[in-house]
């Protein structure tokens, strides 16, 4: 059994500590957050002690892995902390909403060579990595296109989007890291259109996007691209295709069961899916857990790291720079 | 080209004549109808002789095919004018209502080796024909179980019913034959439920029922169940599951186009199936056509013929045998 | 949080044991085994108090509810008492195998109240709730047809036969109690067929049959149609049509995910099914536990009881009466 | 019925004679080919007079319309003739490789007010028409995304791709069509992706591409991805997606038959989509047809026109633009 500690007792950071309390090889050891009623709720909700001074966490001997799930603007800081205190450490996405901050946290990393899993969690969701296994057999040959529709089931509120950084930072984040995994190369080319559409007038005072389509390229040239909504009342939307030269292969949406309806007007309706990540991307939630407790008890590098986090976040830097030059952007100019 | 002539110009008969029109290999010879206007208004339509006198089309040494549309009762008459005339015939199912009449029909043709295909379109429908064909390839192991769901999308007028000859001879004739193909083996003993619950008003009045549930097992233990229904609001419905040692096979409903819905309330959602017969066993009833010109330009043996239909018959006896007397029935005790 | 005790740590038990441990609502509290090392290690894995005399756990004021999932022959004593002590059960089906058993226990009860739930876990899978929920709300009109089709993935073990009682007292009886669920009314006529298909040589030494064919029908005549069999390679196979005036609903399989292969040969192959109980019915075990919470919260009757259980064993009585005597049997020839 | 002339007796020409001559409100009048044998086979097999003299044909007081189905460059002199004849002209897309002969054509045709069809057949698709259909009815709220996925089953022969023009205007021309009758609306922007994957040394000899993603956009903000590929295992691949705010809707592909094997290593597995655009869009060329004996018979205007041929040339036009330049393009700066 691993005791972790969850620092951030949001939205998000609840579910991890619920998840940590119930994982079969980890007990919630301690929770934080800068707001203490927050951390007291989960600590009673899940057993764990509750601890007010964050630095108690990296100090303790009797933690052996943390889960970051604070405010973004904190993750940097404390993935200097844990690689000062050799702690492993589970972050959430993204490390930071500025590249340079990323890069400086890169170098402050650099020669030491912590456990620093990034909380890209779709890599572990059960239907895109059987799809991804089965590319990588060479079930569909040579791999050529890659198509990831990623949409939201409605507009985060206003305070979200105030601290979230922008679509492509926050949301599409997950699909450029998709992307990567997915095709198995870097993409090097970037192009990108996104504008508001669902809510102008919110976008415009805040200056953000609501819809978004993306294309790369690798080098080999394979293509791929991302669509993005912030509103799919059908449910999460969340589908992977890839094309190769013998075959494709879809990962699609989960439903809440199996029912189909028939009726005069319509055949096979089910029912809408899955709501949003929590509920779509239960397993893989559980399944990066695992994934990390395999790091912390073996001491192995994570599945999917630091850099991973950093290249996402170039990948985002180069579409933002797409859309305002109109021009396909080399990620090269980013790095 | 083969030259065809109908006889029988009502809603099977008109649709027969112009899939004769319109298949490659066959000219529409002739029409004939004891009500003159129908046969008129085919011949017009698909540009045939319109013949008064059934006899002349016996007769003719330019017909090459006789298709039998026309009332139930007149169907053994014409096979055996056909038997006689030589000519080959693709006769509508079934051969008729009352056994004995069956069985002297039988008796008729025996010695002589006429082209009689019966007209069980459903062995020719392409999901059907290839479910069978991996079955037969091995593709399931041994079969086992075979399921038949077979269901009208509503109640025919009165006018039907009271000369169809009751359900299990009219609808279920399909199914039983179906069963004989899928099963690939006589059923030996057969066991049946059939109530009125759609309209139990008009059933009552006409000693008929509308929805039934069959089971039907063969020498060796093969298990086969046929539901029936007159009502299912949501298209024609036509299914056939086989089920074996290494798999199971389905073959499903036809839609008119592939568009699915997704909004708040569903996903997935497809229009209603394929109306009726007409529009769900299209590619079948021209395949049958085209195995009806190839019987009669080689001279073989049709694939599906008089003892099929026969076979069938014997099947619905012993199925409201059973119904009466609430026992299994032996096939053996009717024929 | 209410303190369960499991009885009998065998596959079945320990699934419970665990789900108990996990549930939010219940704490593990005690597990018995008359096979004291299987208890030992239930109680290791899930933290439990391992109690060797079965007496101290319906004696222990701390004891809330008691989960009954011993060996068949068990069952009716332990539900005895149960009732003498007042404490709650969760029984694993079947009651017991003899019918006369389940009658003098009926008569035991007769006269308290004692929550006793019985083990239908089929009632509470989130799809097969769905279907019949929307069925009572009307979204099909009058119900007409069931179809329940059931088949295990592969034959049990000789031991697990030989204890079991037979295939419709066994695995058929949660299709009974299912067909009781969806027709929402009393099946009054059975008729079944059975026979040995997949192992016929190890059926026939244990007197066994592993393929079945059943109908029920109703007083008012709604029909009902189960087929069972041992053998389903593709997964456990798990599905419920229900056909009225004005619909259909179909409540079917779960895959471990979503992906579909598309290849030369195919187009959209899935994953086999989910392979047995324990991952087909995660949710509907889980949700089995809330509903006995719940009961013993407020005291309330169970939504399945010891009368379902017992009348699912009257159909499977009546079922094996009619594959002897090769009829149809009322059920009222049973009771 | 109309009498119908077909000019072009290869693949697209001989299918479209086979079309006319078994559609009911056609007659196949005349065919006529460069290759005199090409318009005799095809006269044999569809009964239509072989007409040697092209100018015979406009000059007919006897024929109704003309289909135009010979090779791209003749197209616009054929539409020029057809324009000073008064006769109808259904011409297969594209309506010239070169933008600038289409715009004088353009100028030819200004001031009159000819029926010219263009054979954009997939507008006809049931599926897709039932899509954009219930798009126009409000069904999803506010399109907001469009995604057209079409594929190839295999490269085409080195002669046919050294003739067509290169990708973007023989292929995608269809997917640029499309993309403007979902869209409802005119794209303004266009960024365009092409390189070779399947056979870069066949695309490097004859400086062609055989994969490709684009993106577009209207002035109002709505975005449009198509994607497409010359390769296809599975079959003719032909998808659109349509996301509005109230839901989504897709027009997917079509099978041969609705067969589903389920074995150990799978489940619902069907059989490859239908292999090409002649089987999956069957219905399409028919519906076209009618569509253009409605023009011809009611004197109306085609839904489908000469300025739409133009128009889907200039976004082709527009994407090799972007492809070179490696930007996004204006549509603006083409016309």
């Amino acid at each position: 059994m691993a005791n972790i500690a969850v620092l951030g007792c949001g939205r998000i950071g609840k579910m991890h500590a619920a998840n940590i309390a119930a994982h079969k090889q980890t007990t919630l050891a301690a929770v934080f957050d800068v707001y203490q009623p927050a951390a007291e709720e989960a600590g009673n909700l899940y057993g764990a002690t509750v601890v007010s001074d964050v630095a108690e966490i990296f100090a303790s001997p009797d933690i052996d892995g943390i889960l970051i799930a604070t405010a973004t603007e904190t993750h940097a800081d404390y993935i200097e902390m844990a690689v000062k205190s050799g702690k492993p450490v589970l972050c959430e996405k993204p490390i930071d909403l500025d590249i340079t901050r990323v890069n400086r946290c890169a170098e402050f990393i650099a020669g030491s060579n912590p456990i620093i899993q990034l909380g890209f969690n779709r890599r572990f969701d059960p239907g895109h990595r059987a799809a991804r296994d089965a590319m990588r057999a060479g079930e569909i040959g040579d791999l050529h296109q890659v198509i990831i529709s990623s949409r939201d089931p409605e507009m985060p509120p206003r305070s979200y989007l105030e601290a979230a950084g922008g679509l492509l930072r926050d949301m599409t984040i997950h699909d450029f890291d998709l992307a990567r995994f997915m095709l198995d190369d870097e993409p090097v080319e970037v192009f990108a259109f996104a504008n508001a559409l669902i809510d102008p007038e919110l976008c415009g005072e805040l200056d953000e996007v609501d819809t978004a389509m993306i294309l790369m390229r690798t080098a080999d040239g394979k293509q791929c691209h991302i669509n993005n909504s912030r509103t799919a009342v059908y449910g999460y939307d969340q589908r992977i295709e890839l094309l190769g030269t013998q075959g494709m292969l879809l990962s699609g949406n989960r439903k809440p069961h199996e029912v189909k309806r028939f009726n005069a007007k319509e055949s096979e309706s089910a029912a809408p899916y899955l709501n949003f990540f929590i509920e779509r991307y239960e397993q893989a939630f559980m399944a990066e857990i695992s994934a990390f407790v395999n790091c912390i008890e073996k001491g192995t590098t994570p599945e999917v790291g630091f850099e991973d986090g950093r290249k996402a976040l170039v990948l985002a830097e180069a579409a933002y720079k797409s859309m305002v030059e109109g021009r396909m952007v080399r990620v090269e100019e980013i790095v």
